[in-house]
């Protein structure tokens, strides 16, 4: 059967950085239009490269609880240092902030509402909760609600982040289906009984950047697109009328 | 000027029993359409009555942290036990569950689609979140995001909800602007240095249930319901294109 039943999942929660917004792209194209004197890709991997050891020293708790912003900008001074590239500190906050401005990839707003008519969709990203909701105005992400590390003071993977969206959300691990294209996401939020869609976004590091593996059948579902997730789980034939 | 302008308001956050919702009357259809040998209207008024008490009970540590499904539980056991009803297990909980179910006001989603095309429109309720998510699909209530009672581990009027929205949202307590039906909830916005709307509902109680008594001008704005406070605070010349 093309399209297996699957009556107890009730919401969705999705992944944000690649998954539904390209930041690789948007980074890049942020610091060409700035003129930084740097190879804006390579920048944008480099940032992006910082990103979980610094969640690593919050969690072994050299850092106190960071939101994303502190911890990108962290990140941002060091590369900005090593380059000797001095910006003032208005211009560096505003840089800082491009996370807040990702642009989503072609298929995710469309994919979002038809996922929508069916399911409680939800960001479960590690992005806090002001950036979430910034990056959903500018985007046109049509949200039922925001979901974030920031609720649960833990970062993804820690399984509080996954039970918590479960719990806040009043149902079973079961009922939630969690989607990224990160197997590592999807390997965590299934030890903790979620559900899992593996949505593959193979220039989430620009061409050429590569995807972390799995074995094919891993995952419930394994889609190229939101479309195609859409397609699978909340065809027109069974949405509600 | 009829629009003074207020640059500085960002986010809007919405009391929902009330003022985004018809409790009163939800609860009265229900009741009337199971057919429980009670006034309808009267038995509605008196499950909301328990509501403060049993905040309190919370507040004073008599009980832990319960969400308001279990605090409306525990009123409604109360009330059938008192009127000498019994109904099944699964008949009292989707009961208890009517207020996930409950309606709009007439103005609420047309207003509410208005202000969130130049704020970004939450809930700040004592509602739990997944209550104040299911209501919203039910009802179409098309929030940015949803905010609770229930990620600060305290009631309105407790100052850390108020504060606690601010600093989710990323925003000073100034660029926040509570809007609510309640002035007790407003001054206890205002006290936390938020914005403040009073939108009138004399019908939250139904007819000739009375109103919360405020003193005219003592909010920063003052409106009958959300079309006027679209109008004043999101007039159409200065939409964003």
């Amino acid at each position: 059967m093309r399209n297996p039943a699957v009556p107890e999942i009730r919401a969705l929660c999705f992944d944000v950085f690649g998954t539904v917004v390209d930041w690789h792209g948007s980074v890049q194209a942020e610091v060409q239009r700035l003129g930084l004197p740097v190879d804006g890709s390579a920048f944008a991997l480099a940032w992006r490269a910082g990103y979980a050891p610094a969640m690593q020293e919050v969690r072994s708790g050299a850092l106190p609880w960071t939101d994303l912003d502190g911890l990108h900008r962290r990140i941002l001074d060091r590369l900005l240092a090593e380059r000797g590239i001095a910006l003032d500190e208005a211009a560096a906050a505003d840089l800082n902030r491009v996370w807040h401005r990702l642009q989503p990839w072609p298929d995710s707003v469309a994919g979002l509402a038809l996922l929508k008519r069916r399911f409680t969709i939800t960001t479960l990203s590690n992005g806090h909760v002001a950036l979430l909701v910034n990056m959903a105005k500018n985007a046109g992400l049509p949200w039922d609600t925001v979901l974030s590390a920031e609720l649960f003071g833990h970062y993804k993977p820690d399984p509080q982040v996954y039970l918590g969206a479960a719990r806040l959300l009043g149902l079973a691990p079961q009922q939630v289906m969690m989607v990224a294209c990160h197997p590592s996401d999807l390997r965590a939020a299934a030890a903790c009984g979620l559900r899992t869609a593996y949505v593959a976004r193979p220039l989430e590091r620009g061409p050429g950047g590569g995807q972390e593996g799995y074995t094919p059948g891993e995952f419930d579902i394994e889609v190229p697109d939101f479309l195609a997730l859409a397609d699978r789980l909340a065809p027109p034939e069974k949405s509600a009328p």
